[in-house]
């Protein structure tokens, strides 16, 4: 139950990605998250990480789409990790160094409401090592 | 610093693996601690990973070596992500799948006396997917 209420999660923030809806994606972030925003660049809290997703969605000329099929999803007490096969198309790239399938890495934690919120969010997966 | 005492952390449970000292190994791990054995199947709390690990070792013919050089570690309250590339080596091989190398998954905790403890062990990073 808690894995699929996971995947609901994922796909709910990817469809408010897809819409720019950050007042919404905000929400599934907890307040101290962070975020990777490329390896070596970093947000943290919903303020910085707002920003970065204004400024990818910019980046991308508003055409971008995430989508998340394959997740594996391992938990332990009000922790969980999720690795995600995340596929990200953009009508419009403006550096050829943009990946379009990507291993994603987050880390989920329940908050004392007992609600999942990505705590650590780094879509770059193991790239982040490179 | 966070960064620098959680690669010691790693690099001494490295040790502890390579050591086979499973009651020093066992020290790194919270006691809800989730560990993916192999994709599919999960040991949970601290008597089933001593004996998936007891498992492993006897696998190798107590011959198995782990290292992990680069990581990437990104924090987030009391919570950090880790994603290391780790060398494994083993004198004597019973199964051909085996990978020598992987970008292996960790996500560890502060406990309430602050120190950083192993909550989801998963050495097998994005493979779990395949």
């Amino acid at each position: 139950m808690e894995i699929d209420e996971l995947k609901q999660i994922i796909k709910n923030a990817d469809t408010a990605i897809n819409r720019e809806d950050f007042d919404d994606l905000m929400d599934f972030y907890s307040d101290d998250a962070t975020l990777v925003i490329k390896p070596g660049m970093l947000a943290k809290g919903k303020e910085e990480i707002r920003r970065a997703f204004e400024a990818i969605a910019d980046y991308f000329n508003h055409s971008l789409i995430v989508n998340q099929e394959k997740m594996a999803i391992i938990e332990a007490g009000d922790t969980a990790l999720v690795i995600a096969n995340a596929k990200l198309s953009a009508n419009q790239k403006t550096n050829s160094e943009f990946s379009m399938e990507r291993n994603a890495t987050y880390v989920f934690k329940k908050d004392l409401k007992g609600t999942w919120r990505c705590i650590i969010d780094n879509s770059y997966g193991a790239e982040i090592l490179e």
